[in-house]
């Protein structure tokens, strides 16, 4: 089987993340990041405005695809069944490529405050965008509130143990954020 | 009865938060928040390092209280009742100030995407703080992870209605905190 081959976009994104982890996010420069990838800066601006972008880039389309997948759900399905639904379709986007970025943007963040606070944010606001789609399918504010949460857990716990898995296994994405959300569902059983 | 009178900290606090709504956080020098608050300079770099360990400091307290509440419930407490305990300790430490900081810190936030930032890595923060220390009495992860998203969630929403309501009435943050503790643990049970 032939390995995966990244476009620019991925390179631009992995040498970026790369720069962050070696010389801090506020340091990198786009001339250092194109040349890190082996493109021109006129190819990075054409895929991305900035610096800031190439990391917003991901959340916006994961809100998206979660937004869709929870809208989409049967319409009896419960707030958790939207919610894995959403998951799934987040999932079937992530590929190769983004198993081999989840330990190198894990580096960086642990390298940057920055970083943190943009993570933290794409965490909220993960968790709002499910919280919304809840809430439009006529689930309850706290219900909403807590299933987004769960949500959210689910996807990062999944993301963690999948990237850090074996990149030559089969295993994907959906299965392992689902396999999350069942263990916080059986937990949610323990809180008391 | 004497209306409540705030010390320089709080003025300080006030000033900034409203100085951050009006003109934006960067814009924001310690200058004009001390020409704000009518304190020199000087009494600014007594109680703050810098600007943003200003907004920073509160989050410090919150998280301290949150677990030393935690850590001390009865040894047989369930992990929402350990959590409720974290709630009552936190809410023990807010009096009239805090409650009239809520609206302006909700408006500069609004207003600021350096604020909305900092306001994700304080939630994020929190839960990390609660999680770790459910995880010293013996909570299992996942188990932990929820509970301590479900008590920055009840906080946070508790927080909102005492901070929203009658500033007059006797009513204090952690019967708020408390209710919505309840609420979301009620709506963990629609979770399907």
């Amino acid at each position: 089987m032939a390995r995966w081959e990244p476009g620019a976009r991925e390179r631009l994104v992995v040498a970026a993340v790369d720069l962050f982890t070696e010389q801090g996010y506020d340091a990198t420069t786009v001339t250092q990041i194109a040349e890190r990838a082996g493109v021109t800066k006129s190819t990075f601006f054409r895929h991305f405005a900035d610096k800031r972008e190439l990391l917003a880039a991901g959340q916006e389309v994961l809100s998206k695809l979660l937004t869709e997948g929870i809208g989409e759900a049967p319409a009896g399905a419960t707030p958790l069944e939207a919610v894995a639904a959403g998951l799934e379709r987040a999932s079937s986007a992530m590929g190769p490529w983004n198993r081999e970025l989840g330990p190198r943007l894990k580096a960086a963040v642990a390298a940057s405050a920055e970083l943190q606070e943009r993570d933290a944010l794409k965490s909220v606001g993960l968790a709002a965008a499910m919280t919304a789609a809840l809430i439009d399918r006529g689930v309850a504010g706290p219900t909403a509130a807590l299933a987004g949460e769960l949500g959210v857990l689910a996807f990062k716990r999944g993301y963690a143990a999948w990237s850090e898995g074996d990149r030559d296994a089969a295993d994907d994405l959906a299965q392992h954020a689902l396999a999350a959300l069942d263990e916080l569902r059986a937990a949610s059983a323990s809180l008391g």
